[in-house]
């Protein structure tokens, strides 16, 4: 960091000492918002053409400051350029920089704006850049998802509830319950962008500028659908950041879902998929141990997001308008999120499409754990008996399979008939797995034939994206 | 609680000893979930018409089962019903009243569903009825604060920045500034409307049902948009009353600004409003205290919703596929977060209506705090120096006013040409507070056309729902 | 709620208008800070004692004091006290009843008072007694932790990280490590307890008093070590409630974690213990199902209390003091965090004792696993091996066995030596479980002996509590 | 980062596939927690020295080891050491320029322990030397908070409850009220200490090792003050990092709360102190601006230190034991919670001792908000009317007040008598503010007298540290 440069004669008339250097580190953020750089040029040259155009500057200040944001964005992409805590920011730091480029013009181009909403542009325009990386990502891992469930429409697994065997599925059911989760974040991450899509310009420190500016132009120009409706609300506001991380949460939340079920499916006790070696890690000390890395850590990611979610939230709490120094706080929550959720995206993305299901592992699981019992008693049900007394007889069924180590299906006619007499040999149809998951043949069921055409239905939503 | 029933014989088959007494206390919901009563009985209603019409249930059970709902429903309502820990939740307790007063028909009810998406489908009946009181509660508030901004788009105050002075603001400007807030929640509110307005019932325990339902019919009748996509996920997710939490911790985050804004604005030394005496309490012991009890309590209640939304995000982490026990601890937070709401909302549209801005107390401070400052710095501009430059003079004048206790429309005019030379007699047009908000001209300033116009603008957004 | 009785009486000399009725039942705490009606009243005997012996109060005022609160004390237990929201608060309702009941001088006992350090007693002294309680619990799960690690020092089960088999550990082990994190829990308590445990009573208002009052006499009279130091902080101070919180959170995280593993190890895959019936509920669905509600509901609980903790670190985020009608808000959280943490710990005190481990099934796990691997490196470090390079050879007999379906015990030992021609016959007995546990002969190691000690090392800790 | 080495050789043997690239970078951690790079080294020392005194390193060996970890410390603190995200984290980076510079010797040094329990050592290593940094700046800023106090200790102020006027205080009591909520943080902050200063080195990967190791040996040498119980514990436990990020929320909470004071009390309206300017920043739009932007920028960061508790706490949410690959995200937090805090507590402990109050505009405030009603009140408590009474007598009084623009003192005799006939001369000496802060004097009250004692007692307290 170079030290030549200061702030604070930028306003010193008032001032009658220098800023403690402890606390100029301590205040300044260039540390962290120099990651809006790129954004900071690209409004700032939005907001000298509009200038341009209203008559403020003239054409030929445009072509200096055009020439010399774009020396200084080339100095930011090649390394080359000073970065200084004494100008505290980002903005700060560029155009000073400009001014030494192109003299007093420099000074120019802050005419009719302030940095309260040069940095309420900036990082909309950031977020936005965001969303439409981890858009693609997200969709990239419905796909993937999808995929594996349309092949995987009729391969059998136990369905759980309360970790305990309950009835039949199908692992491409399963699948699809992930994507519907994965659906509604990207709902949720659309509405968010629709919602923030608006340009801050033109708020100036809190009041907006008398300076004739036409904020529909720089709206346009930099892609919004239009200009915010209040200056006071357009520095204060962090709705943005905030519902951006509600998303985020969600969908780490959801993430830390699959994580578990990818954890304790590749549990030696379950064993019910692979997971390639390039996405696991051993041990430096235990020889045998292949870890599930990647589900792990991100499974412990979603604590940052949500810790994240709480800060911003916090920070927001209790503020009165319009920009407090406060609200400097936003940013590194927020960039960490994108970075997270970014990544455990991608491996993600990456990694779903390569789980291996063992199959026979998951239809021996289905098959032993007494999961056509809920079946046996819809048997009992047509043959008569009121559901809960069917439940009844079959819960002593499964009592005794308990005890003989037996499932039903195992037992035979004449044992079965002894909890019911009324039982013929049709009855193994409906404890086999196939019968069981085909007989739950409505929208939404596990029924083979229902998650082929779901399959089909998510598909066709992610393509039209 | 009457004791004298118990669910567990209703799944006791498979078990060799009762639950214990304290275990089942600590795992009953009645005492909380008897609150979705009445979406209980609409969704058994709807379920029992779509178990006729496809011809489980005949035309005669069907009248039983309405008749029988009927009389429970008015059992409920009139305080008779007598609810029991023994039957666990509030399904099994009306399940159990109906079988008494109906017999074995009232079992025939659960045929082809469960509790797993039963309860999925009442705490979306109840969440989505809350969402439109929430939404009537918001409208009138936002009606309120657009009125009362219309009727003071020309009343000056200061506008605040770090809480120093910074720029004289129209009050109208600022109370639109909270409804471009409000508006949001709106819209946020809106979404997770659209997003959670799906029927799960027929998912069953897990993987939908053997029986010949109709999903689409029970979604209709039941006024969803249609049946959710997938079983497993219908009775895992529980990502509307996250959504709606996250939107309920903003919105009260936004009434935790207007709320200190309200308690800093009504002390002494500020004075800018006054609030009628019918929203404020005194003090047991101190007699001349008038305290801002509403907006302080709002204020607090922003914590409890934020709490709320960190336990049910707490709730989900890491949770396997399909129901777990854990899910039951979705509702007391969700049901706190809705009166919570609705309570503070009613407060505030109570109360935003009657606020009495002291116009000459407002006036006063905008005047004293050198808040034209950017104004003669603007003026500078006009006569040609680089606006830093012009920054450096009006700061030396600002401190010369700060020693000798004037305001810069106090000192005169040769006062000001010993700081800048070609300052003439106009400049304390540009001084004046009408002059500084009325030049600021321009969409989301602060100017009282302008301010005028957006309340306008607001005010049809806010009819046209 | 009677409605006869309004404290708006109270304060009224400044006020022109009453109270709206929506905004006295929204500011009213009495529905849940009746809790506290036992500790209100002994506060307040405390307090009519110490005024009786300053002279503030006579002998007979003091006794007429004594006679009405032990009458409302007794109407209060008996349910016939009429509460009112009218009187706000439990503060105000018992005085009222109190001045009903023996005339003026009740209104004496508020001298030398406020509600501002009334309440900030009751709640000191309702969470002291609280703790008292949470630590009797805390200690009996502790206690059956113990005993059923020393009934299980030498059960030998699969230790897991990344919940893939490691190394072989006894189950007592385990469950002493579960000890382990409850030990820390109680230190935190009693730590709590002890810097709570001072009277705030003489804070008044916020200043102090007048009035010759007695602050070390009222201390010692409700148990207090002492007064607190300062009125101003003792009146706007709720670090005990978050401190507690705290402590509560990570309790309740703790159990959540052993939670999960009796979930994992309930499951049919797992099936490492089984869980007495009496803990257990089954599905008005599927009637094999056996789940293990008790445990499951814990891990959920613990988003409750997490969530309580940021409604109070929000609650007091940038509070000013002394006194805000924000600090209402401290007390529902508070009361559901003990109630959550008390029923928790009663639930698992009393079922962790009634594990039933299914030693068979855990020792099979750990002998297929490949978890005596490291045992193998370290044999083969003893043949002078460098670590890493033992490392690389196991990593390569594990490989084989995964293809083969052996594990390291199973191969021949010719097998072996094709990894490492040194391996000789006694490879066999590193092999085995018992050798690898016990060869963990040190302070914390897994070895039977260590397991034993450490058992009873915790057992003479809690017994001297 | 070099990218010549690679771990995954290290655990090779088991695995076909290399590690994904993407995903080498995404489980990484090496660029964060080479900040623990001094610990790591000075851990492997002590181990060192304890396996050469068990015979397991032979004297040659030890000097080879510490001849070696010497020259790493040298390169990482002249950063000249390549650090590669391929080794993983910063354990397997030392270890392998150590095994580069030394040769076999090298990899002899994990003889006898894991990475994890090598993790956990280096984290609690770092974390105690955190902690008593922060122990010193928050030594340092209570002192300089107790001389102010000292120095105020008759500054008169008006204190409020609910941003209302309620009575005088004392500015010196008022200071001293923050100085008992450092006071309580400093007492948590040393029981954190106390309970996490044991050494987890010798619990290897979880269940302790085979190798003849000197647990009491390695803890002593590291400063701990024994070992820890349990193996499996010491490898999963992160408590010391939720009850550190606690202790951190709540001090945070403090000075959020000042920190609000400090803002409310340098705006225009209130204006009771001066900030240095060193303190401030001004605008680079508005020159007349001094933003107090310490305290606004210190406000914020409490929801930086909220999350990063709820990061902790939810990562931890119902993980098995041992360790999990979620752990791995317990280190940013930390790290910028302690950041954070430190430079938070820097900040304040420069800033305070600085404050330059205003007295005559606190004590005009306190002079006119009819803040010593409550004197006037029991003034006539003493002429014979209960407490109730006389405050609606000085309700009255007060809202004459409010009409007429009198306080108080400035009302005639006359006039007072008009609200209470016995009213006497000697009322206007009760009605000064001396007299008002003289009389509440006992401990903790704000008598200028009891402010001095309370201050001698605060500094010996400090100064015994």
């Amino acid at each position: 960091m170079s030290e030549q440069q200061d702030t604070s004669k930028l306003w010193g008339g008032r001032f009658s000492e220098a800023t403690d250097s402890f606390v100029q580190r301590f205040t300044a953020s260039v540390n962290f918002d120099q990651r809006m750089a790129a954004e900071d040029i690209t409004g700032s040259l939005a907001h000298a053409e509009m200038l341009t155009r209203v008559g403020v500057l003239s054409a030929d200040e445009l072509q200096q400051i055009q020439d010399g944001l774009a020396r200084v964005r080339q100095e930011i992409e090649d390394g080359s350029f000073q970065w200084s805590i004494e100008l505290e920011d980002v903005h700060m730091n560029i155009e000073a920089r400009l001014t030494e480029l192109i003299g007093i013009t420099g000074k120019k181009l802050h005419t009719g704006r302030s940095r309260n909403d040069q940095v309420a542009t900036d990082i909309r325009l950031y977020l936005r850049g965001a969303i439409d990386l981890i858009a693609a990502e997200l969709t990239r891992l419905q796909a993937g998802t999808i995929e594996l469930a349309a092949a995987n429409s009729d391969t059998i697994m136990p369905g759980f509830t309360h970790l305990q065997t309950a009835q039949p599925v199908t692992f491409g059911h399963h699948l699809l319950a992930w994507n519907e989760m994965l659906q509604r974040d990207y709902g949720r991450l659309m509405d968010c962008r629709a919602r923030m899509n608006q340009s801050p310009l033109g708020a100036a420190a809190l009041a907006g500028t008398t300076y004739p500016i036409d904020r529909a132009q720089t709206a346009a120009a930099l892609g919004f659908d239009k200009p915010t409706e209040n200056s006071l609300d357009s520095v204060s506001d962090r709705d943005f950041a905030i519902e951006f991380s509600a998303f985020a949460a969600l969908l780490m939340t959801h993430l830390s879902r699959m994580s578990e079920e990818l954890v304790v499916w590749t549990s030696a006790q379950f064993y019910f998929i692979e997971l390639p070696d390039r996405f696991c890690t051993g041990s430096s000390i235990m020889p045998q141990k292949k870890n599930p890395d990647v589900p792990e850590l991100v499974r412990g990611k979603v604590g940052r997001v949500n810790g994240h979610l709480v800060s911003l939230l916090t920070l927001m709490k209790s503020q009165p308008l319009a920009y407090n120094k406060d609200n400097q706080e936003d940013k590194e929550p927020l960039f960490d999120t994108v970075d997270t959720v970014l990544d455990s995206l991608r491996a993600f993305a990456d990694m779903v499409p390569a789980i291996q299901p063992r199959k026979e592992q998951m239809r021996e699981a289905a098959r032993s754990g007494f999961s056509t019992a809920t079946d046996l008693a819809d048997y009992l049900v047509g043959l008569g008996l009121p559901f809960r007394d069917a439940h009844e007889v079959v819960g002593k069924a499964v009592a005794h399979g308990v005890e003989q180590g037996l499932d039903l299906a195992e037992m035979s006619l004449a044992t079965l008939q002894g909890f019911c007499a009324d039982i013929g040999e049709d009855v193994f149809e409906v404890l086999t797995l196939e019968g069981s998951v085909s007989a739950r043949n409505h929208t939404g069921g596990t029924a083979p034939a229902q998650v082929a055409a779901a399959a089909e239905r998510a598909r066709a939503l992610v393509l039209a994206r």
